[in-house]
């Protein structure tokens, strides 16, 4: 699978200087060896910015560059080597031809995060691995402490742990800031196409309506919300079709059904207001045992065809 | 400066579960337009996992992958595009042939951290621009009220916003999982050059201490400390050389002859040990103006390869 490279790289976007002041000196030992130090808190401070890497091929099939926005509680490592150690969608569209930035969100990863409740109004929520286990659908409400899966599932559960080791924390106040900088990553690289997962869904379909010159497609997997679209003029998205791609194990679930219900309303109302917006039901489509993680199941290869096949159908590639 | 790519991914490495109880739930809003929902604080979470991103080429000619292992308060990103845009040294040293592992230590990035004092002992330091601009020699003590930096710096002070972005928030506790990790990964890499940037520098040492088979050189730039080396047998690191490579406005600096005066006697105590331990002081070697960060000046090609050139000499590139 060797590729043409063209560039590899990284930056930050966003943000701004907030200054503090009247916070508490404190004594701290910050290189092994050396003396205790005496460490102001107060200063200068970048907040609000988040972080994107990229990977530029020497001759794209795609028209566009591929955006990855990972979902609440996890970084960009969502998109590259499963936990079970096989390829992940990174390299798949990598190798389908497509430049591929993905990205961390503020707060998490390489963009950084900025104390409490001094900048960020809130603590952090620091999310269990039981948590994990139920709502990204490993297995049933109860079944962690025993970690059986659902009967069926693709995920390779037997690397749950691997899988924890990319939890990070999430806040649940930093909303806005979030979208200010996906808006602006959108804005640095120019015509993409937004591919989400989960929390990234809402921020995803917020930044083709905030951009919808620039971002040319909307592909979510599993998002978890979307935009209230009353009283929203949606037309002008009649040129930025929209995919939404949910798993299995949705119908007994106790939350994703709401979570879903909020995703299917605003497709509805694209669709009213004329533009594309389509689902991908897998079981639907006869492939079942999919999890809250369709790009780290077994079957993500098969999974990433599917999206890039519609993908073609939108013109998005090249002929 | 195409070049053929092998395989792209990364990993999450060491660290273990531990599990927390009688933490008070409350109730959040974790995705746009959700009702408030009570999330428990107790359960099961990894902590003291680290996270490594690799790039392998087609056809390396260096003889091990190049691990590239950031400073104190930053993250991977160091190593990456350079504040000012242009091709850091992750780009260099992946067109010189070497496949590379750029990575987030523990704390840190895409690694993730763990809350504080439950299961980390203290609270983290978040580190203040001033800080920064002195500690890392971009200007004299007192001059970042005027950001007037050093005369001759070769560090684009005028992306310095830009630089600030990449700053983590540090704790002062966490030596002893964070070079656990770098041991995990060493392990999980096999033999491979290990390169360092300050705060780096001690796993380093310590990393090829504990692996002198499977570190095949240690390349420290900038190193705030090194092992005592009191009562330390260094003679299993006779095959593994070393090189420091230390920048401009040492003198009158503060911190740095303290700092840089440890890592000198950990070195000659290398050298009395039979083991090659250079130092390349670059305003001595007549490259003037350089930071504490050389692979984000403007003369970062010119200091990268010469620590390509001392590799060569070490036998480290194939013929």
């Amino acid at each position: 699978m060797a590729m043409k490279v063209r560039e590899i790289g990284g930056f930050h976007i966003g943000g701004h200087q907030v200054s503090l002041t009247g916070l508490p000196a404190r004594p701290m030992v910050l290189t092994q060896g050396a003396a205790p130090r005496v460490f102001s808190a107060d200063g200068d401070f970048e907040t609000g910015q988040m972080y994107a890497q990229f990977v530029r091929l020497e001759a794209p099939a795609a028209r566009y560059p591929l955006l990855m926005w990972h979902g609440g509680g996890m970084t960009g490592a969502t998109w590259e080597t499963k936990p079970d150690g096989a390829p992940g969608w990174q390299s798949w569209f990598l190798n389908a031809g497509h430049d591929v930035f993905v990205s961390d969100a503020v707060e998490r990863g390489r963009a950084s995060w900025s104390r409490f409740p001094e900048i960020y109004p809130e603590e952090p929520h620091f999310r269990s691995k039981q948590e994990c286990w139920e709502l990204f659908r490993f297995g049933p409400p109860g079944s962690y402490g025993t970690r059986t899966p659902y009967r069926g599932t693709l995920f390779p559960v037997d690397c749950f742990d691997q899988f924890a080791k990319q939890i990070v924390p999430r806040w649940g106040g930093n909303d806005a800031p979030t979208q200010a900088a996906y808006d602006a990553l959108v804005r640095k690289v120019g015509p993409a196409v937004v591919m989400t997962h989960s929390q990234g869904g809402a921020f995803g379909f917020t930044a083709a309506l905030h951009a919808p010159d620039t971002v040319r497609a909307v592909i979510g997997i599993e998002p978890s919300g979307a935009p209230d679209p009353d009283g929203l003029d949606l037309t002008a998205l009649r040129g930025v079709p929209h995919l939404v791609v949910v798993g299995d194990y949705i119908s007994g679930d106790p939350m994703w059904p709401e979570m879903l219900g909020r995703v299917n309303r605003y497709l509805g109302a694209l669709r009213e207001a004329g533009c594309v917006a389509e689902v991908l039901d897998l079981p639907a489509a006869g492939m079942t045992g999919n999890s809250h993680f369709p790009m780290m199941d077994r079957n993500s290869d098969a999974v990433a065809g599917l999206v890039q096949d519609w993908m073609r159908r939108q013109g998005l590639i090249g002929s």
